[in-house]
């Protein structure tokens, strides 16, 4: 079954993309992997949501987990129907399940995850017909910019190991040389 | 990977399966489908859980994510590792993400889910060798009770809603009388 896709024009999508891209840098802020999601219904946000792993250090507290959990309270619903995903990468085999579970109809995203991203990387979770729900995906929103913040983020961590280590060889140097002494 | 099963005794299996079909029958009781988990780590039961989805209206409230949630807090990590999942039924696409998210290192269930089993049924998600983290599962634990309290929900469900179908057809043929009249 094809998903008919909802029309936003690429201003609006864009819009609603940057939104999400707010939440990735709520998310880095707090030493978090920067990824960040949204939840549009008849135009309006009714959920958002930033990765928060490690400061909640709760697994699944993941950006689109938490938008859909902001939603569903908006609406008072657990069925998200007529409503939109945005979210700055392609979502994981646990949020592509909630996506489906919550009945959301269209997914937008920015960067893809060929290492974990479940919607057309690894799986296609949100077109396997056995489901009982079916999304509809548009990929590349901003997609520079969303994988951007992510290889950002990844690079300054690799530099901050790196500056540990070579501060630690420093001092097990000095301590040589004091021992030498 | 061959991921190497901690050992149960059966007994300890049984014992630990119970607590979740004690979960699935609290589901019951709010009028939920009858799922229950619990998460268990070194001897003893950290996360318990059971599905709620109707209960809060928000669609990621099953019973593994309630336990797994439950089960971080106890730790004060979101990594579960050394922790076994007990569920009474295959968990679904969302819930196998979670705990291969969370490190849960085996799960054990109850009863299968040809329908949205992702974890043997529709997928073979815990064992994908792709994802960061592999965990080892061990099926049919009381699975005749686990798989009796859905199939014996959903008859009443059917039945309620066969008993209310009646009514309303006698309810109209009484009007239909009445207007002949």
């Amino acid at each position: 079954m094809a998903v008919e896709l909802r029309n936003y024009t690429l201003v609006e999508k864009e819009f609603y993309m940057e939104e999400a891209i707010k939440e990735a840098y709520r998310a880095q802020a707090k030493g978090e992997v920067p990824i960040g999601a949204v939840v549009v219904y008849q135009g309006k946000i009714v959920g958002r949501g930033h990765n928060l792993r490690e400061t909640t250090q709760n697994a699944i507290t993941h950006a689109e987990m938490m938008a859909i959990q902001e939603a569903c309270q908006s609406l008072g619903s657990w069925r998200l129907e007529e409503c939109d995903l945005f979210v700055t990468l392609e979502p994981c085999v646990m949020c592509s399940g909630a996506i489906v579970l919550s009945r959301v109809e269209q997914v937008f995203y920015g960067a893809v995850d060929p290492k974990g991203g479940a919607t057309e990387s690894l799986y296609q979770l949100l077109s396997d017909e056995r489901l009982n729900h079916q999304v509809a995906i548009e990929t590349g929103i901003l997609e520079e910019e969303c994988g951007q913040l992510l290889k950002d983020f990844f690079k300054k961590l690799r530099d901050k190991k790196k500056a540990k280590k070579l501060a630690e060889r420093a001092k097990l140097n000095k301590e040589e040389i004091v021992k030498k002494d």
